[in-house]
């Protein structure tokens, strides 16, 4: 598994306070906990900002989406190969904000182990998470659409899921980590995913908007242990 | 007009040959060039190298595309503040493998303006090239598909086009520039551009692909005198 | 112009009430007020239904949307010459449910006008309708995205874009014919639109919605003299 | 099951041969072999003769595609409901000639089984089919790309995939049913697919291009028994 379980995966998403310096500076700080803290820590900042950020920390960082596209004549998208090269790890899948087809996912997977990138494909229900980790992903997240950006964790609004999705993956197969995700803010958050199974959390606003980004962080990787 | 014309634009697309240290080192040699000679030349590296290829030549750099979502929650997409924020000077839009939406290249315009990018916006015939015009871009790119990636410049396979495209387009406005691509080799075809009335020219694989890019790079740059 | 003019055309969407057999008999009804009145009456059912409506009224049927796409190996789409076979007399292109891409309108356009299907291309802005009067399509129909479904129509809430719209595409071409639209619900509507110098209306739930079908239709009608 | 199986789907694409009265004409042939014969026979026409057809026809009609949008202010689209109101008995999903994104696959799975329409889930590899079947569909189908359209069938090409499809699918649940196809053209095709486990075939130019339809027909429906 190309990640260090269990882990926090920070989605910088394409906010302002996390683009262009605030990813590189956001980057940076996550850098420092995780050297701080032992924790594992993933960043996955604008895709603008993929190759600056994954200069400067030795953290993995990971692409937020990749087009299921050759490389070359393809003007405008982000292949594996160009994520590759930029030196991210891997990259987010089918996010919520960002949904592909199924054959394109399928095939992602395939490429993105090819060639040494980490896939974490993004779910919305136990279907779907069932039907991605029939194609043999790094990692299913699974984040409930109506709690994404609230104010309520998913691992207190609808505990089941993250165990439902633990149970349904692992049957598949015990190979592939399991994320949940949907407003996580803080390490009770994240001890409570552990402690349903999962192998750590996907979050965003809870860290790119905290009015103190290292305290929060602490916070949540507190959660991990 | 945020570029000095007439201009040379590179279009890294998604080749290998471009991405990651490859971007930047091509983009360092396009700097080199313009220093050199005094030549426009504005460089547009897969979009994961953007900011660090940004943050290593003074040439202008532009993004490939963006989408017309605003910033925030859209992971995975590419927003007209992102690509400001990654110090990038502007963005084609609508390119030949990257078409977009009529509604979201008006909106696009008007947003980049506002932040202060400048756009070139890509188009396939007289018909469309007129409809972009009348949306006010800073540039129209006119390419027919045919000839894209070809051995063929436009401006031999096709000059009608191109003279056609220019009188079209300041028949809307003369503030709009006008360029032209595909098959585009070497100063001959950068010279022809210029007598048929344009700005400039849009380029890939004639540069990408050359066996010696120092070498292509300033023969194009021949033809803008 | 494929429709006489001035004209009411009514948006089926894809409410149920206006779906499969609904979708017969509001057609039927609109035939009938067309006939009683001599209004020029244009429907556009769910496209499921267009085959069967198309060959049970008189009125002029058109499609809610064509996909740019050859008719063959392409499951599942639309093409221009599917419409036309299904005995249609025209489309809806560009609707701001199912907006499409640029070079798609002008393709369209084009290959609508070579089998006889009349063209009503649907637009957001001043902006964006210029830009569709440069493709020459039959109609443009401007429809401000905040007022469609809302209770005050275009007429009352922004008179201003209508007369524009007008101005905008008569400048481009004195053959390009203009409706407009969003919250569209009376015949005082009908007729401001007109007194504004469009050429007729397009209207959805105003009639779909409506408890007494005939009633609403006899009253836009009225808006026609 | 909502189809009778052995079963022999024919997709009638968007070609003209099989368009607007052409795809009443063919529906009608197949409905009359299917009571001549016996065989279970199922029909996709163009989307705007869905209606039109069902209408006109005993034997079930599937419509080529579906949206995953709600019935009502989804101008351009086509409902679950839209192919309900059409008297359609079912649905291809995510033809490949048009995937979907996985999350519409589940979605539509989901409520068509609400309303009683079939879904018959199209798959390119044995990765995507067990992704699918893991979303519980009536049928997975399975065709690979680069068969589709061609001179040999799937079930000679490469009767391996039809095989490992079936099993995979039956391990995921016994209820699923196996459709494959690509190059299906005859009776001993389909006499293969039924050997090699599957439940039936889907074909599409094999019947619409034949110089003899009922022939054809006749010949197909030789190898159901």
């Amino acid at each position: 598994m190309p990640l260090r379980t269990p882990a926090i995966v920070v989605n910088f998403k394409t906010y302002l306070e996390a683009s262009g310096q605030n990813a590189v500076g956001l980057a940076a700080l996550c850098d420092d906990i995780s050297k701080e803290t032992g924790a594992s820590i993933v960043v996955a900042p604008p895709t603008p900002d993929l190759a600056i950020v994954a200069s400067s920390v030795s953290i993995p960082v990971y692409a937020q989406h990749v087009d299921e596209v050759p490389s070359g004549s393809t003007t405008g998208h982000v292949t594996v190969e160009n994520i590759k090269a930029s030196g991210a790890k891997g990259t987010l899948v089918n996010h919520s904000e960002r949904r592909i087809k199924i054959a394109e996912i399928h095939e992602i997977i395939v490429r993105s182990r090819a060639v040494g990138l980490g896939t974490i494909v993004c779910t919305n229900n136990l279907g779907v998470s069932r039907a991605c980790a029939a194609m043999d992903p790094d990692f299913v997240a699974v984040e409930p659409p109506e709690l994404i950006g609230g104010d309520v964790s998913v691992t207190t609004a609808n505990p089941r899921i993250v165990g439902d999705t633990v149970r349904a993956v692992r049957s598949v197969s015990g190979g592939i980590g399991v994320l949940c995700g949907a407003g996580v803010k803080n390490g009770r958050d994240v001890a409570k995913a552990l402690e349903l199974g999962a192998d750590g959390v996907l979050l965003a606003s809870g860290v790119v908007k905290s009015m103190d980004r290292r305290a929060t962080l602490l916070d949540l990787v507190s959660g991990l242990k």
